[in-house]
């Protein structure tokens, strides 16, 4: 089986910036990286030894894979644009599916990071779940090939599975982080510090790590505390949006 | 100042067990364990090298301190049951005003510790923040050199600022929670595994470690993506509780 070693980077944000370290680290080669933005481009190739394009038609044909890792409605948009003749292609979204790259080639793929990236974080790598598909059984090959050599968590994943997955992702890590940000503003003008309560949210995180969140849920809500409850909203004072937020998550916990 | 030393301990559920740990860690006595169920006070007083005590009538009157963790409508019930004789009495609820024991003593305080607790899991108390607040200064002092034999993080918090941050906690700890549970109850059935989503959720909690929510907040509500969101709705079918609550959260993210 050949193995995949040249890759092109099709975009600089926070996936692309993690998974370009990730394969750096695991010492495959990013032949270029493309951003329209030329200071994007070259930041990020810089930091992966790489080679900067602002122009798709610049985009190399002797890569083994061609990384789209851009926003969900620019994959088959720009997959089309570059010239490919039957090169394996992969994105890295979560909640487009594979064939959205079908007009670009006949080799397509996923690899999804089920994650939360930041530019200015790095992650280590072999703790990243990795969700991978394609469309024949020996580019899958190669991309489960791929992905073991940057994480120990490669599962293999359809459109369909990975899509529920992202969904499940929002409620993992989009609203609990809301939920930290209601918190900071509440504090927010009492001269009480959010640094108080990062101990609490380390803890909650770190308490579902062994179990299932069922059996640590606490709070007033989950012992339907009424006269608790009734005094936190009237704590939230004017704020409707926010207690209609705190009436309908406890009731869904007084359900559990 | 006399400091305290002697210890009588009220309560034998999550919060006296994870404070009784502490505290013994800190070379304090427990005199007694008070809990009506003997399984409770038993079990709990053999950890801290204690004596278990099931009737109100045998605590003990030699005590430095009274910790009440009990639930909140039972600290001033059974405060008044304990025969005191103006010695100091404390509880540890975040949400209960301190005065709930003014006709148990003229001596009394709180000792709320900012964190989740379970009796299965031990947590490093030096990184737990615990609010204080007494009736007198003197008390107050002697108070917070005992919560700092313990920990490294206290701080002086009135019974209206400690409401709050019971508040906040709700937000940084039992809703997360929440839609973690969502989160596994979604992807239950599918044949994905809650497994695969430890990794996201334990990188959300670190993300504001060292910065504040708003600047980490991700996800289709943050990005203002439609078509996303629309799957999602579609994909939670027939849950209109948990419809109506991804719809209410991502309109509050979008307006960020």
């Amino acid at each position: 089986m050949d193995e995949i070693n040249n890759i092109v980077l099709i975009g600089a944000g926070n996936v692309a910036t993690n998974i370009g370290y990730a394969f750096r680290e695991a010492g495959l080669n990013i032949l270029q990286v493309y951003n329209r933005t030329p200071q994007l481009s070259q930041s990020l190739a810089e930091k992966l030894d790489s080679v900067p394009v602002t122009e798709i038609d610049s985009i190399t044909t002797n890569a083994d894979l061609y990384l789209f890792a851009v926003s969900d409605d620019a994959i088959g948009r720009v997959a089309l644009k570059v010239m490919l003749q039957g090169q394996f292609v992969v994105h890295t979204s979560g909640s487009v599916s594979m064939d959205v790259l079908k007009q670009a080639s006949e080799r397509r793929g996923v690899l999804y990071p089920l994650q939360t990236f930041s530019k200015s974080r790095r992650i280590d790598p072999g703790n990243i779940p990795f969700c991978i598909e394609a469309s024949n059984e020996l580019d899958l090959k190669q991309l489960k090939s791929l992905a073991g050599k940057i994480s120990n968590k490669v599962f293999l994943i359809d459109s369909e599975k990975r899509k529920v997955l992202h969904l499940a992702a929002v409620f993992a890590c989009n609203f609990p982080n809301y939920m930290y940000y209601i918190a900071e503003r509440i504090i927010t003008g009492t001269g009480l510090d959010f640094d108080m309560l990062r101990p609490l949210i380390a803890e909650t995180a770190a308490k579902v790590m062994d179990t299932g969140p069922a059996h640590v849920q606490t709070g007033p809500a989950r012992r339907k505390d009424e006269k608790i409850m009734a005094q936190h909203l009237k704590l939230l004072g004017e704020n409707e949006a926010w207690k209609n937020l705190y009436k309908s998550i406890s009731n869904e916990i007084m359900k559990m």
